[in-house]
């Protein structure tokens, strides 16, 4: 019997395939899927080659031919019923499982955090959103409102501040930062105007989004201006989850707060200014490690659906195994 | 004797043409010529259709026949010497005038505030600049690296805000607003949630920044989120105007400043807010009434350049040349 789980957003897509013993057995990636960054097409080509390669990647032949029991598809850019109907009819393939269930990214992100019990995930990656359960089933989301209209505390949002700052303090309407410097150096120019057009030439959510990590390189020689970016990202990212407490559980619960997304995995800058800004208003909330597999969210959901509990233990299991197997060349 | 002045931005192409005397006898008015925003054939196009509506609207037909001793083009987008020869080239007609100045937008804006005379000049449109010339000739800009980077105060930006706090304020995760509802009510939608595939469907930054007007009503009916949006960009565009006084000018001088664009014309409010705060730091600085007509600022660059003085009786006759022409339907 196989679960089969994906997890696919803006940068990349991922897909594992595990056994009853929750032993990954499976893994694959591909391209992004999120259809309104890469449209519908390559959406679904991205998505069958992540399946593709997991299947092509289970050591058992006989297992390579079967048909996983349930398919779980977290999603990015699912939001609306009109995204839901082209997603689960145009970009998943029909064939990929039993039973499938499709939800956006952030529910995956979701069990793999709490294991689908009540509580909050922040996912901050090219972009942010967040999203909470609580005891009563009640669900709330919050942010994710893409790079134009919000996203604070994501990638997007930490390179696009640093790059406005960088261009305030060469204007003399900002305080001096390395980071001006830093994307002179990024983009190998004499002069920081220079930027300008290489940047403009190709905008991508993505794109943009990838200059972050200079910015978490500066804030590591001391750059104030670096730190403040980082600081404000922690507390834009901790206001999305505070906004979805507020919503969903009393001051006094032990509210379990998980995390994922590069801005948190990078270094623990953000993930620890997130953490204080929370604290503050939730001094009860329980913050689990960032989550470094949110697919493994895909698989749990997924096993559940099938009413097999899944313990710490087999939590566990499946990260190791899916570690072991990420590891390993695909065939 | 004929003088052209074009004017010509992101959103819209004006050009006139005066005589010796110092009335405005044509005037035309066509799309964007900001090639990096409309392309190189478009911006072309736009502007060719500019002088030749300002040439068929002269009145008189053996002038309309005669070229102009000089044209003063001022550009939006011309920021390096690469896009001076674009523009010089490729975009301006080589026959529009025996002789031709191209610059910037910005500069002719700084002419039409301050006659050519020291001073400072910050344009708040789509996107926003500022530009200052000092008595011994030095002159400095700020700001203007465009909607990703910058351009704060900007119709775009104050537009951006705008409907990041409204998402916030929708998600609980900011202060109440009464611009959610009024994003709602212009794009026709139920849920706030519904304006997102709108927004992201035709997103230029024209187009978003026309959204900024929905700010200003906003602020007229007392929204205090629309009031401090409107006072950061008002706080912002008079940043950019210190930083080139303390770059060109001494504390105690009388700098002349003036200001244009969409943003200080719609209502006073910006305009309020950035005296205050370019007040606090330069007392001595005096401003000059938001510029209705940039165009005017490249003929009185024309004029200066043939040596012929420009007071400001004529400057004044110019204007009221040019009202009296815009008002006469074009032939």
């Amino acid at each position: 019997m196989l679960v089969l789980g994906v997890d696919g957003g803006a940068t990349k897509t991922l897909c594992a395939i595990a056994d009853e013993s929750f032993r990954v057995l499976g893994v694959g990636k591909a391209g992004p899927c999120n259809y309104n960054v890469v449209g519908v097409e390559k959406a679904r080509k991205n998505i069958e080659e992540a399946i593709q390669q997991a299947y092509s990647s289970i050591a058992d032949r006989q297992l390579r031919g079967e048909v996983a029991e349930i398919g779980c598809f977290g999603i990015g850019g699912l939001t609306t019923q009109r995204d839901y109907d082209v997603i689960s009819s145009k970009i998943i393939p029909l064939n990929s499982a039993k039973k499938r269930i499709v939800v956006n990214d952030v529910v995956v992100a979701f069990y793999a955090a709490t294991n689908g019990k009540p509580g909050i995930v922040v996912v901050a990656g090219t972009g942010s959103i967040a999203y909470g359960v609580n005891k009563r089933g009640e669900s709330a989301v919050s942010s994710g409102w893409g790079w134009l209209m919000g996203d604070e505390g994501s990638a997007f949002y930490i390179a696009r501040q640093a790059l406005a700052l960088a261009a305030k303090s060469y204007d003399g309407r900002g305080r001096k930062t390395i980071l001006t410097d830093m994307f002179k150096e990024e983009f190998g120019v004499e002069d920081f105007k220079d930027v300008v057009p290489k940047i403009y030439h190709e905008v991508t959510s993505t794109n943009i989004a990838s200059l972050a990590r200079i910015v978490f390189s500066a804030a590591r020689r001391g750059d104030k201006v670096a730190l403040k970016i980082l600081r404000d990202a922690g507390g834009e990212l901790g206001q999305a989850a505070v906004a979805i407490a507020r919503k969903l559980f009393t001051k006094n619960e032990h509210i379990v707060i998980g995390v994922t997304g590069g801005v948190f995995m990078t270094d623990p800058t953000v993930w620890e200014y997130f953490k204080e800004y929370v604290s503050k208003r939730f001094p009860k909330a329980v913050f689990t490690s960032p989550v470094k597999h949110p697919v493994i969210g895909a698989l749990i959901m997924g096993y559940k659906n099938l009413n097999i509990e899944v313990k710490e233990e087999h939590k566990e299991s499946l990260i190791r195994s899916l570690e072991r197997k990420s590891e390993t060349p695909y065939p």
